[in-house]
């Protein structure tokens, strides 16, 4: 099967291009704006989302403040486009890839005395964290190809492809790069309730580069493990703490659970912008709660009584000593993570 | 907050009525026929469901087949009527309790001389079938209320209340019983992808009953465990072969899987009924697949691309190791189970 191309976002030169990933698989849908304040609620109603996307897009949209407030001659540029980062920052609480992006970001406002030179600057800053977010993915991929065995059965947990990073993706570099490895590979992907990333985004991904794949429910993850149809479960992750405990999508705690009561290896995928060493574990990692109609509609349907009282946490946090290894763009890092990690970071 | 009623199967002079369980909690809509015909349906497209209430709602079906057949002058009733009870048991695999009931509605069909006289006689054991289904439920309440600790929180999955028996429910009861008792308990119930039975079913009861919940989505259920919110994990049955060994909605064993992990108490709640002595181990148990539409599909909106492969098994099979005790009518059975469930049965 031929491959399908697709982009999750670009940077144009009327403003930003980006895939609304609310609307998908139904549409793949292409918005374009010139204005910062739709890149804000693009990243806080999920039409851009992944841990390393929504560092990209808020650089981004950085750059479409900076396009509106220094061209000619205010001076106050510097002000507000400070003003445009702690609102892109304050758009999602998770993912520490926003911050990173954001830091770099202030780093050239802050270093850049010529206001009329910050929009190229600050361009120039984004599509180097893009380019290097591509260029990590596919090394992501290169080192995560050597835990998968042929012909093995995969399991994964909400979207990490292209939809979620500036690249091929985190854990689903890693399954790209072993398909086209021609290791024969099945992957089961978590339909990831409540918001279906995994039904509506993983599989579309997985259908455009023809890999062979099973959809299945949340709950159907541990029979399949008893069943012996999944030698490896791999996820990405929004946060990782400084002792490797690591935040991600909603049920990957309880997939690493299944996986170690199966003896099934549990790899993280992520780039070491997603490491924060400033926290030393996951208890410190601020977990983002979504409105409960996320869990009660669905497409405007309402799926439970009206009233009803919902948990609905974005994020869960795996322990470090679930994890068999954190695949990143520097190779594989295994336990003990407080010392790897920090190893490896700089 | 005063207790609202609500009944799921009646048999009533002109048929039998039922509520149509797909369209909650959007609409209470109750259905009334005379046609075992549209049991069959009803029991197949789960307008009917619950291990317990489909063998009920199978009798009651045999019923309308003999209202249909054996009045008057026909000596082929007794033929059509055990083809009726073929057809209603060819509707659903896991359930042994659909097999269990039309077992005793065919020992009533052969035990009868006289064909006129089998509509009533068969209308008495499907309505013995239906109170003592109810009976049970109580018992098991009284029974389960034992292991709920005051102040604790629950889990449960799926829904197997009034909804899913011929009384207060199997597990649900004893959440019920618990309530009443001024235990203080709070339920959270998984919402049971893919068709929800949790948050439309459940949800719907414990607001009925005022009992206080939470709906979660399955995949937060390891993550409440982990945080301490979370003493109790209790299910129902829908086949539980002679080691103990349990099939029951899918993403149970998930469940269970992660209340070992946490050392939370995990129970089963079923009648005897629910036991099946003629399989050794769960491996035996047929596990029914549906459609791949309950899985891509919500309210006909579709949530995964076109043409992707599934795998929606609607049970998955929780070994007996797992459970801490099986709540029965005649008390909570502990392991062994092999000799323990075989000591209680007769």
């Amino acid at each position: 099967m031929k491959e399908q191309q697709y982009h999750s976002i670009a940077l144009v030169s009327d403003g930003l291009r980006f895939l609304d990933q609310t609307v998908l698989p139904a549409n793949a849908c292409t918005v374009e704006t010139d204005d910062y304040r739709e890149v804000l609620d693009a990243i806080r109603n999920l039409r851009v989302r992944g841990a390393p996307l929504i560092g990209i897009a808020a650089a981004y949209g950085v750059v479409l403040a900076a396009r509106e407030f220094c061209r000619g001659s205010s001076a106050e540029c510097r002000t507000r486009l400070l003003e445009a980062c702690d609102e892109l920052a304050a758009t999602r609480p998770t993912a520490v890839n926003l911050f990173w992006a954001l830091e770099r970001m202030r780093a050239v406002i802050g270093s850049i005395d010529n206001h009329t030179e910050l929009p190229a600057a600050l361009e120039a800053e984004a599509r180097t964290i893009h380019n290097d977010d591509a260029a990590r993915c596919e090394s992501i991929g290169l080192h995560g190809t050597n835990i998968i065995p042929a012909g093995a059965g995969i399991i994964t947990h909400c979207n990490t492809g292209a939809l979620a990073t500036g690249g091929d993706g985190t854990a689903f570099s890693v399954l790209l790069r072993a398909h086209r490895d021609g290791k024969r590979i099945h992957v089961y992907a978590d339909e990831t309730r409540p918001l279906l990333q995994g039904a509506r985004l993983t599989m579309w991904e997985l259908q455009r580069h023809g890999i062979p794949s099973t959809l299945i429910s949340d709950g159907t993850a541990a029979m399949l493990m008893r069943q012996g149809r999944v030698r490896v479960a791999i996820t990405g992750a929004d946060r990782i703490a400084a002792n490797g405990d690591s935040a991600n999508k909603i049920g990957t705690y309880g997939l690493a659970v299944a996986a170690r009561h199966h003896r099934i290896p549990f790899y993280i995928a992520a780039p070491f912008s997603t490491v924060d060493l400033s926290l030393s574990s996951g208890e410190e990692i601020p977990i983002e709660e979504r409105a409960a109609e996320e869990l009660t509609q669905l497409g405007g349907r309402r799926i439970a009584p009206e009233g009803v009282d919902t948990y609905t946490p974005a994020f869960d946090v795996t322990p470090a000593e679930l994890i068999t290894g954190i695949i990143t763009e520097r190779g594989i890092i295994a336990p003990p993570y407080g010392e790897t990690l920090r190893h490896n970071a700089t």
